[in-house]
């Protein structure tokens, strides 16, 4: 029932047809290139999006399916639904992945005849401007989307630069065409969000305005600047709000379309005459985060032309060079989902700077980024797990340095004098719990990136580890947990608290700070605050020192211990100090025990029919969420790597697919991907902070990561198929490898990393006396 | 029952007390400052508020008496109402004289105790923050204000520089001092007025934030930094709104204030402890059209510090030179009314400007003002008969040439490429009608004022005479009328249209642009097109020609031939053609019968009950509302000038007093008072542009204008008093002055102008003969 496969097969057919010439490409960053399918996670739970972008982009332009009210708009969190039939429009910011949304700014769409101004509803044909369309008119790759809008006949193509989408029309012969600009709709709409917004047709033909809404982030300011190829014929400007209480003498009534150049409102909506045309019509539309000035200048300085297919040849260059980092060898579908999941990883963060390198932070003014590139879209939560481990390896050191600068730029900016939480388009959002740009800054700092000013960024990471009105940090600083009794989730506070506090410690440590490393390292021991050594699991405690009662391991969501989790997803959460929960629960057996229970407790999944984000269950185990993600790699560290490798095959088998509901919980932002990626590749970042990768398996016959610093490292897999998928044996640069972690030295030094596979668990390896993956031990 | 003769009293007794010790003041300043009464125009419909500013001050810092819904607001317009008998607060923005209404941007209130965070009902004591206060305690005087507010025993001066407000607060001993800060109230209070605010207090102790709102301007934005005296030693933000559909992270519930340092939403505020204080606390707050980094900017240049009392004595000094380009000699009363009326004219236009000269322009986009000082709140439709041309004698010619290059970079920067029609912190609020902007730069380059760019500003003006979206203009210029059949109130802007052109043509012929000149000469006769000889009114014509039917001459308001007013008051809008008119109605006999038909009419007040506006009656002449104000003088014209000395006298004795209710209508921005001043003065601008003054009848025994060029004008009515109010000759400089009218070069070369004042009319001056005023007698 999924036409992906051939809707693929068609666009890449399309592409070589169309006879593109790549100025000296890498042949294995254009057979990356052809091995993304952006449809993977645009169904199920992915809630990825499959329009246009560069890496890291400021622009997401990509198709809307349906603008859904917030209470349902979980599934559309990135706007697109591959089960969906119709096409509300093409709109420019999108997130890839989230759980929470927000976005769908400046929604277009192209449209012949008189729909009206209204979408409609989208079960109802020609209800409303909203256009039917078939999956098999549909073309995706990195850079690029093209769709056919039945409902009017028209041939949609969209592509990007970093700052500007380029939309190309292709109207049928002899009709008027014509384009309709909405500033009502959004991601999680509801009544209200629109605080603001901006409508202006200028002499020289230029459309520009803004909207300021109030949704995931309060008070968001986002500017635009629109140019046609052709003359706009004639304009109508709508304010359709009916519930205006004064309109003053600058709001027309709601039936009263102006032709005046401008108008302002909370829901309005622009139409743009262009009579018949003899060639499709091109729009670029640039963004800003400072002003309709600042827009046009992005404009002027990216696509000052309309040059569809020089911006469509750029963005794929660019996406050639970013994929060419990874060379795989394997079967196409899993290549395929290597290289889209690689391609999910290079979407965030995502650029927020306007060409003159202004901005607009957390304090919600704009500031000038002198030295850097500032980005935005922070899910730290997610993505200090696995996703900044993985642009470490992949990206340049310039752009992690740019990531880096931004938070603490942010930090720097920010009204509470703190890292961001979870930040978009510059804005705090304080989603999620923890302070995960500790871990971030500190594992890259710790691998040896520089470029920004660690001293600046020390001081922001103990600023944010220390602001007392942050979610019962100031009792945690008292009382070494976060009671229960003050404070909600009190016990996934207490424990990424405190896994923080020691990225912040070695951070520390190893800047010759030894004071601020000794007070860190001591709060990193708090988790055991949070251990509860007669039922084996973490806990939240009152205030005096109680445990919470009742106490239920299987209960989730808020009002309980556990922030998006159970007892049985958060018992794990002490990734530097696996030893320590070890010797907690009395020995490894006690622990291998109790992972087995995670993985094979039969579950009834409707225990978490209210938590959106608890998907992708095996047991307890619930990889469509974040807190089980290191959960699987725990058996190495307990003695036992052939569970790890056995439990790996069990979630990449059940978790991932190439096809659109190929993913089983939110990307997050890469995250999901850059977990397939690292376990593909045959390791994972357990502890960031740690500079080591605990070894599970590899599931590609041979990988090649082209290093930002030159070398090559290289995983074979020799003998992997189905049928074999336990380690025999490993070495390093043909040296035995005989334990279960590599080190990030080790990887960045180039060389190759060669596992030969078994059909059977190799009980062996690596073999008594092993070196175990990194622990604090703390006491 | 009004005891502010005795507040005034108390005054100068409490200044002369103080031993303020004045740096070279000229002694007529001195003099002129004391006799200025800021309760004038507080009481009645004058809508004046007995603040603190500066001339043209950005900040206008005042008390507001009750914040009332828009509905009831019109008696609140400039916040405070001298009927009134509590205080709500001290806000920073406030209009002078407007009819229609807004700001009261940042209000700030001082208590001790916990009267909560609601104003309450101000009819209830106690019932909230507001607090009752007693007339006796009051003290006003340019740029200071001084109140106790008698629930709290709180003593409350206040005064300003041009961007920033200071308060003192003398909180009762042994109490525990608290400011209150509510971001939620303004003058014409309505729910969803406020689009989105923010609260932060900054490390440094100072306290920023911003709010938007959608009144009378859309989308306006303010910004303000706020300093105290003495350390915050608690803070509270609160958001109070209820019907928040979706809170995000960011939004704390209704009964949640948070102690984080920052809080965004609709409906803010925020309260700050000081403790028991053994001084008085002063808190400085400065305003900002750009950012908060622009009001910490602007609150560093100007009060640094916290010394109120040089702020008090700078801008003391600067009210004593402002208001000592008029000398009067006359009695207290009059000499109080007079200074009163001149302090009013010099209220506004209020610089919008941050100390580095950037402002936000008509495009809500910040600008950077180079060579002049950006000004606002321009009410041109009431402004341009005589504020402007008052302020070209008795204001520098550089702060008259910034009033035009701000409406010429309003121009510049506006979405629709015109001139404001009324705009004020940079916004166009397309209230009233015409484009008045179009007199008033005509009018100044035509009495010599340069310092702009004449060329632009004509460009400017005719931009704004052509815009085809604006009110009938596209009409206008097709047909030579505005159609009623499409467009309301076709007749007052035909009327004022004509106008309009006229002055366009006179400044373009003094530039040598000819054709421009011979266009709009013949757009100036147009008025013609509005006059019917049937009836002897002006009226609207349909599309085809015909004037619509039924016609009702008594018929004033939204959906009549006329703007705020009815057939008798528009009739004379011809300022450019009164011979012209006086041709029309078949010479100067019939037109004197229908002037008197004005004066004499036995009207039913209740006529204008739906017209807020029209008010201050002779008959049908209204002098509480601008179309009138010029009529009293076309006996003139008509070539009776004792009649015009006959009606002035009626106006003056019984639409002015020197009590609160002393002004008959809105100030309206100083215009009422600018009538009061050139009317006292002895002639008027009756049209601008033409470089005349109309000559009606001195009412000050003596008066002396030292004008920007350094010569002296002086005005001497011999034998005037309330029984020899009629002039029986004229000299200039000594020689006979056969003419009613003078010329503006006449004025500004200095020198004597004397009457001689007797008991009757005399009917032979100026004589058989003399020059008529000006009239360009379009055919």
């Amino acid at each position: 029932m999924i036409k992906r496969g051939v809707a693929v097969a068609t666009l890449v057919g399309a592409l070589l047809g169309a006879g593109v010439v790549l100025a000296g490409p890498s042949a294995v960053g254009e057979r990356a290139f052809d091995a993304v399918d952006p449809f993977i996670g645009t169904g199920g739970e992915g809630h990825t999006y499959p329009g246009a972008t560069v890496p890291f982009g400021m622009v997401q332009l990509s198709p809307d399916t349906r603008i859904q009210p917030r209470e349902n708009g979980y599934d559309w969190a990135a706007g697109y639904r591959y089960e969906d039939e119709t096409i509300v429009g093409f709109s420019h910011t999108h997130f890839s992945g989230t759980g929470h949304s927000d976005l769908g700014d400046f929604l277009v769409m192209p449209f012949t005849g008189d729909p009206g101004i209204e979408r409609g509803d989208p079960d109802v044909p020609r209800s409303g401007y909203t256009s039917r369309y078939d999956h098999d008119t549909e073309h995706a790759e990195p850079g690029y989307y093209a769709v056919t809008l039945d409902d009017y006949r028209v041939r949609a193509e969209l592509t990007t630069s970093a700052r500007t989408g380029v939309h190309r029309y292709a109207f049928p012969a002899g009709e008027e065409a014509r384009v309709l600009l909405d500033l009502r709709t959004s991601m999680y709409d509801y009544p209200g969000k629109i605080l603001w917004s901006r409508l202006r047709q200028r002499a020289d033909g230029t459309v520009t305005g803004f909207r300021e809404t109030r949704g995931w982030a309060p008070g968001r300011q986002l500017y635009f600047a629109m140019r046609f190829s052709r003359p706009i014929q004639g304009h109508a400007f709508h304010n359709t709000e009916t519930d205006i209480l004064y309109r003053g003498f600058t709001t027309p009534a709601h039936d009263t379309p102006t032709r005046r150049a401008q108008i302002e409102g909370r829901q309005l909506v622009g139409t743009f005459d262009f009579g018949v045309l003899d060639a499709p019509l091109i729009v670029t539309v640039a963004i800003s985060p400072v002003s309709e000035a600042g827009a046009i200048a992005n404009l002027d300085a990216e696509v000052a032309d309309f040059d569809f297919d020089r911006v469509r040849t750029a963005a794929k260059q660019e996406w050639i060079e970013a994929l060419s980092v990874l060379d795989i060898d394997a079967p196409e579908s899993d290549r395929r989902s290597a290289y889209t999941a690689l391609y999910h990883t290079l979407l965030g963060p995502t650029l927020f700077m306007d060409a003159d390198g202004r901005y607009r932070g957390p304090d919600n003014a704009v500031h000038q980024a002198e030295g850097f590139n500032h980005y935005s879209t922070f899910s730290l939560w997610d993505t200090y797990r696995a996703l900044h481990p993985l642009l470490t390896l992949v990206q340049p050191e310039a752009r992690n340095a740019d990531f880096i600068n931004s938070l603490v730029a942010h930090q720097r900016h920010s009204p509470y004098g703190i890292l961001p939480v979870w930040s978009f388009h510059g804005l705090e959002t304080w989603t999620m719990i923890g302070y995960h740009a500790v871990p971030v800054i500190a594992d890259a700092w710790l691998k040896g990136l520089r470029g920004f000013d660690a001293d600046a960024a020390l001081d922001a990471m103990i600023a944010s580890a220390t602001y007392p009105e942050y979610d019962g940090l100031e009792q945690y600083m008292e009382l070494g947990w976060v009671p229960i009794d003050e404070e909600v989730e009190a016990a996934s506070k207490t424990l990424e608290y405190a896994y923080g506090d020691w990225t912040l410690a070695r951070m520390a440590e190893g800047m010759g700070r030894t004071e601020v490393a000794r007070d860190f390292d001591r709060r990193a021991a708090f988790w055991r605050n949070a251990f509860d050594p007669r039922t084996g699991f973490m806990r939240a405690k009152n205030r005096d020192g109680s445990f919470r009662e009742p106490f239920d391991p299987t209960a989730s969501g808020y009002g309980t211990d556990y922030t998006e989790g159970n007892a049985w997803q958060y018992s794990w959460y002490v990734p530097h100090d696996i030893a320590g929960l070890v010797d907690a629960h009395g020995g490894a057996d006690a622990l291998l025990a109790k992972l087995d229970e995670v993985f094979e407790a039969d579950v009834d999944e409707s225990i978490f029919d209210h938590m959106e984000d608890i998907v992708g269950l095996i047991g307890w185990y619930a990889h469509g969420n974040e807190p089980s993600h290191h959960v699987a790699y725990l058996y190495a560290h307990a003695g036992q790597p052939w569970r790890t490798q056995s439990r790996l095959k069990t979630i990449m088998d059940t978790q991932y697919a190439d096809r659109p509901d190929g993913l089983a919980g939110n990307d997050d932002l890469g995250q999901m991907s850059a977990w397939y990626l690292f376990t593909a590749l045959g390791f994972y970042p357990v502890a960031p902070g740690s500079g080591e990768y605990v070894i599970g398996r590899p599931f590609l016959p041979r990988a090649s990561l082209h290093l930002p610093n030159g070398e090559t490292f290289t995983i074979v897999a020799e003998g992997l198929d189905q049928g074999h998928g336990y380690i025999a044996s490993a070495t390093l640069n043909g040296q035995p490898l005989n334990r279960t972690f590599l080190r990030h030295d080790e990887i960045v030094a180039g060389g190759e990393l060669r596992f030969v596979m078994q059909a059977e668990p190799n009980r062996a390896w690596p073999g008594e006396g092993a070196e175990a993956p990194y622990s604090l031990s703390t006491q």
